[in-house]
């Protein structure tokens, strides 16, 4: 078919097919690793939310510095600042560097996949946090293939209180290990988000999402570290080809690193990206995962695992686009699309964590936050699918998470 | 103007100025009566979410008798039940049978008169909430002048748990007078809501809600109860007449009844309907107010508060919307107010109180609390009116809210 062998061109040209980083250990989950586990959004959303409540998390932390300090009395962020300019970043820099500078190639990469396909050019925002770090936010809007694609860049450094710290250290005891918890720690959060809004009704939104956390010890070594993420796909109109293959992906990627993975994260996406209020899920599953820690697996293993993750994006989602994207379609089935669009609004506002974070945090980028919207949606009072029509089978998959793979 | 005289044919055939009530004695607010009071969910926002919640209250309520009782064991619905069916509904009739007839009489109206005004009929929902009450969804979609309007009555009996009751005597001390908290009490919640969103840009989107809280004692008479409600307006594009008007009749309506009502629920609406994350109010204004009990004023004449400002609702926002209607619009305008629904929806998912408790209430007629939703609705990244424009002076309005009469 021409589609795959466009898509098979589009990919060769991009030398996407990912490169699956090897697997150096293995672990399997404590049972105190959950998806309902203590909530503690200065750590578990700055994520989440990474279009941009780097902007926002209400920590104070002063960049401005008027003199030449030693490096002791450096904050992380000035530290880091000095090593990148001093000694670039390589394997051996801290984590925070690495994922830093791999989630903005993975940006850039990504972008310009997006904008080959769309034959459009995103606008890029770069923007600063005056507390520390920045982000780069890029969307494309009213494009030729998609709505709305929105990739967006966050990096945040700041200070946890007392009350933040108590409550992360009951999932993560890395934080205070002694038992005495600190006034205050310094913190790291970096992550990539994106959402790609098709204009084709054929053709699936898919959003994904990673992100790594770090505090420092009071000695500014690294102290308890933490990644999150996953990728999810939804559908207006399934095409079940579709769906096993993004699953296939992504179960090849986690099978490659632990095969405890793929199931549990499947399951837990389906738990969170679900519409309470609707009885459904937001879209037909693929993972989702957070507190992937030492408990799991080490750092070089977990990172490997973001990594290659993150990589498989493209290949993943490129040929299911460029399959469905010309495709014909009818009136009635854009104007399900649209109502679709309304229910992942509904979701994105009323149950995303992260979402609903980053709006009530004063000073937030709302405008990095809500790119995750759609370009147009719509509600209809009482819009009930015809019994046995496609969209009707999509609603029953809704309501009955499905294993794809 | 044709369009003036439109509006004075439209009114004088529905007979609809208001008929203002006489009131019967002031008092002013004590200054513990304020919008940020405790919340206290069950009571606050059965009524703020009546277009749906009625069916939704996680309380029981065994309706089903299988047998005659005495009027001794008889719940408060059976009763109410029973005194409808053998007496009506009179002057000298409990609040509940008054308040539930009144706002029935109402919805009749104006959906009659919102029906004339557009050419169009709106679909009739009656459902049951299995624990107790019920009520009556009409909605009108894709008409010829309205894109979406809905006007709900909800009618709710249920059972107040302790805790609930222990949150609501904060503000209401009669709930317990003697101080002795009982482990539930039955209550009754009713009222009407309304959104009625234009098609043509011109013509502004309105919002009222008007609703009655009651709580039985335990030998069954009346022990607390107050009243809630407002009403306001959110212009695409503003007209300054149209804002004056529409407050000069709401405060026509509260001055007749207490000179403080005007300026305080003007500033409460505009706390309330304030979309936090952008810094701005989702409209122009309107009011707003809460917790209206015995310390406010006696039931009698805040019921004839209530009742003359309900029935200004038609009076007031027909004329404005005759003379809007029709007016000539460009696309890039249309465009606008798609922008400006896309913020009514974020108002309403994430901030207001009434939908979020609703939606995250099981079992909640969840159609019914979201026909509040525009049609269709609009996002676009960074989009920023051109500096002078009329669309960047009802951002400079939404930013500093004004006071129009």
């Amino acid at each position: 078919m021409a589609s795959r062998r466009q898509a098979a061109r589009f990919l060769s040209q991009f030398k996407l097919r990912p490169q699956l980083a090897s697997r150096r250990s293995l672990s399997t989950f404590p049972s105190s690793t959950s998806s309902s586990s203590t909530f503690a959004p200065w750590a578990r959303y700055a994520g989440l939310a990474a279009f941009g409540l780097a902007a926002s998390l209400p920590l104070t932390y002063a960049m401005a510095v008027t003199e030449p300090l030693s490096m002791d009395s450096l904050s992380l962020a000035e530290r880091d600042q000095q090593q990148k300019k001093n000694e670039g970043v390589t394997e051996t820099s801290p984590m925070r560097l690495r994922m830093e500078k791999f989630i903005k190639e993975q940006q850039e990469q990504i972008v310009k996949a997006l904008e080959e396909v769309d034959g459009t050019k995103f606008r890029k925002d770069e923007w600063q946090r005056k507390e520390g770090g920045g982000g780069i936010t890029c969307c494309l809007q009213d494009g030729k293939v998609f709505e709305k694609a929105g990739v967006g860049v966050s990096v945040v450094y700041g200070t946890l209180p007392k009350p933040a710290i108590l409550k992360m250290s009951a999932n993560h005891k890395n934080i205070a290990p002694d038992g005495e918890v600190p006034e205050s720690l310094e913190f790291f959060a970096a992550g990539l988000s994106l959402i790609v809004h098709p204009k084709n009704p054929m053709a699936p939104t898919v959003h994904l999402n990673y992100r790594y956390f770090e505090t420092a010890k009071p000695d500014g070594s690294s102290g308890a570290w933490w990644f999150g993420g996953g990728s999810d796909l939804t559908p207006s109109y399934l095409f079940d080809e579709d769906a096993i293959q993004f699953h296939r992906d992504l179960k090849e990627v986690c099978d490659k690193h632990n095969k405890d993975y793929y199931p549990r994260f499947k399951k837990w996406c389906d738990e969170y990206f679900y519409n309470k209020h609707r009885g459904e899920a937001r879209g037909i599953g693929g993972i989702f995962f957070d507190d992937l820690d030492e408990t799991v697996s080490d750092k070089e293993n977990t990172f490997a695992f973001i990594q290659d993750s993150l990589k498989s994006f493209i290949p993943t989602y490129v040929p299911i686009v460029l399959k469905r994207k010309d495709m014909p379609f009818t009136e009635a089935e854009k104007e399900w699309q649209q109502i679709r669009r309304g229910k992942y609004v509904e979701f994105n506002l009323v149950h995303d964590r992260g979402t609903s974070f980053g709006l009530n945090t004063p000073g937030a980028r709302v405008e990095s936050i809500l790119m995750s919207m759609p370009l147009t949606a719509s509600w209809r009072y009482m819009h009930e699918p015809e019994p046995g029509s496609r969209e009707a089978r999509l609603v029953e998959i809704l309501q009955n998470p499905k294993e794809w793979v």
